[in-house]
């Protein structure tokens, strides 16, 4: 067995779809947020422009959270030194477990190493807590939230994105007395679009079934206190089980689940990925409970960033650029169609213009809707957008990329 | 469907199995370690010694990793903001990941959010790039390779403990075309026992398997660099992928592989858990990346962690406490053999000695080898030791545990 041929094999795969992927070295600078320096390969660097971050609202640079991080390293150390139940459970994680509950106006919340894994192990946990379980996936689920669905190695069905007539459908079908998930998130992160929150509540009464949102691209940015869109809409109350992350708009790392405190517990007792593995050093979770408080408290910070993304939408429509529809929310999807040529764009916009945006190819959405996504913050300028939107035409003149309601040539 | 009676009866179980785990909330002291403040659910506290903790080195509270991540939160700020593809790539990063395959002599290395995540999307991963792969896996691996083992889907034989004959049998009675790979740890943590690597080392190749060593429970303790037990055996470049934590010994949090730069780029390339995640914050990598350095050039702390261990297992024996036969690590388990008896101690224990340590219950270990497990580091001092064991012998009395030799009565 050539085992390192296979290996090469399973590259070159990637390499010929045109997607294989080479990390920017970034570094950023404190209080320069989105400004970064960017190491090439030869070690040389360039000055650029950070518009695909999904530290959507500089958290990652507020001095309240970085003071709060310094503290709890003064006070601690470095990391928390073993699992939840064995030495890994400060004081911190115990705070911030109730902060977050309270975030989502639930009796409980539970701390996982990533948004990842709090799909991923909350999800195939359910189908053991559950015996029977039939889950109800969007099409358009983040790949956690398909692992932990695939993981718990029970019945699921698939209904098309957004699609609240086939998701009845499916409900219909089911065996009325087995147990029912739905599982959906909010904001999908590389179209931008918003789920039907109410309607999607109404179908799992109406059928019986539990529901399970993601608000990843969500929390933080919506609702008066950045519980989401659930939080926006009126519905945290109706929702079973709220998953979320402190790694995107909270600006630090860590996922978690909010819900009844007999779900939690229940989730807490058995799921290995949750049990088995070290807590969020201590560092972690002082600065999320710092950035969760401090957005609990500035709606404006949210507005800013609204305001952001609809008049960077607004300047590629009128440039006639492909941005698009996905004016509800801070997403900014601009459609390239094709992985090779979404890769020559992004590499060109980086070396020629200082505008790092990363190519979004297959598996992180369709082969054929290749894309570039950008994500402004309340901290980009109008002067970077302008620069931004006139690279944009330079190249899409250049590469005779299609305008509004084309694709790539 | 009562949704909520199914939660209940789930933690219901739990409860009635004696294995429901209340996490003890800490407060460490910086620069006190192994001291901490223990908050019990009413709010009162209590000065305690931690003598559980996986920062087997007490390498969470060396200045230096302390310094450098306090540095590289006011150069860059908290969290990394994106996956690794996706703006989450540092300069720190970058550097870790070097500074790791050099630790290990192999070319490349690939960081993971943690130990579990590393072992589970390794593992799953290495299924979809080698077709038909059969997989050997020793019957007390960590349940972060059997989740990723199981969830790859494909062929796998579980191998008794540490039985080579057995690996050997199963080896033979598989297709000799198939590829291969035998998974496996180098200290198994639970029972403190080392595994023969050169003798698995010889299996692989007399079958045309390739090798996966588990080294987070060895990382940095073993070794003149503490590149773990296949360093100090010499037999790194026998193995094709080595895997690590950085939560453990270096202090921090987050795992990772060392291997030939294909295998990591395959990884890389294809590993849902990879790709679909957050990358660590740089404070993390950056700390790491001084704690790895400090490890490598500082063996007398090595020789002092084993002399701690080994002094108290011979205080234990000397007593004639059950302290398990694993002479030949730095963990220290002390049979107790039932799931309530065995947190009644831990309790008492706490309580009334400020001596914590977890007990450790099913699911971590089969049912009826229920323990406590102490884990010594070099600031573990005599006078602690000892109260230490005088406490475990007043309970053994009081408690009518059997002594060496027996089980809990």
């Amino acid at each position: 067995m050539d085992y390192k041929a296979a290996f090469q094999t399973a590259v070159e795969q990637v390499r010929k779809e045109g997607r294989y992927r080479v990390f920017a070295d970034l570094k950023r600078h404190r209080g320069a947020f989105p400004r970064a320096t960017w190491t090439r390969e030869d070690g040389s660097e360039r000055e650029i422009v950070v518009w695909c971050s999904n530290d959507y609202l500089g958290q990652g640079q507020n001095p309240v959270v970085i003071e709060a991080m310094h503290a709890a390293i003064d006070a601690t150390g470095t990391g928390s030194g073993g699992t939840r139940n064995i030495s890994g459970t400060t004081h911190f994680h115990v705070e911030l477990e109730h902060e977050l509950a309270d975030l989502h106006g639930k009796e409980a919340a539970l701390l996982f190493t990533s948004g990842y894994v709090s799909n991923e192990a909350t999800l195939s946990t359910l189908y053991k807590i559950l015996p029977g379980l039939v889950v109800f996936s969007d099409e358009l689920n983040h790949a956690s939230m398909i692992s932990g669905i695939r993981n718990g190695g029970g019945k699921r069905h698939i209904y098309r994105h957004n699609d609240l007539a086939h998701l009845e459908e499916l409900l219909l079908a089911a065996d009325p007395d087995a147990p029912k998930l739905i599982a959906f998130e909010s904001v999908y992160s590389m179209d931008g679009d918003i789920s039907d929150i109410p309607g999607t509540v109404a179908l799992a009464k109406k059928y019986g079934a539990m529901t399970y949102i993601d608000e990843v691209h969500a929390i933080g940015m919506y609702g008066p206190r950045g519980g989401g869109v659930a939080e926006r809409d009126g519905m945290m109350a109706e929702i079973d089980i709220i998953e979320a992350t402190l790694g995107k708009a909270f600006g630090v790392m860590g996922g978690y689940i909010a819900a009844d405190a007999v779900i939690v517990d229940a989730i807490r007792s058995y799921a290995s990925g949750f049990i088995f593995t070290t807590s969020l050093p201590p560092a972690l979770t002082a600065g999320a409970l710092a950035s969760v408080r401090y957005l609990k408290a500035h709606d404006e910070l949210r507005q800013q960033h609204q305001e952001r993304a609809a008049t960077l939408k607004k300047m590629m429509k009128d440039a006639g650029l492909p941005v698009m529809e996905s004016s509800v929310s801070h997403i900014v999807p601009v459609m390239v169609g094709d992985a090779v040529h979404c890769k020559m764009v992004s590499d060109m916009l980086l070396e020629d213009h200082g505008v790092y945006v990363q190519p979004i190819n297959y598996p992180t959405v369709p082969r054929g809707t290749e894309r570039l996504r950008f994500t402004p913050t309340p901290f980009h300028t109008d002067e970077m957008m302008r620069d931004l939107v006139g690279a944009l035409e330079k190249l899409w003149a250049h590469c005779n990329i299609a305008r509004l309601g084309g694709r790539a040539a």
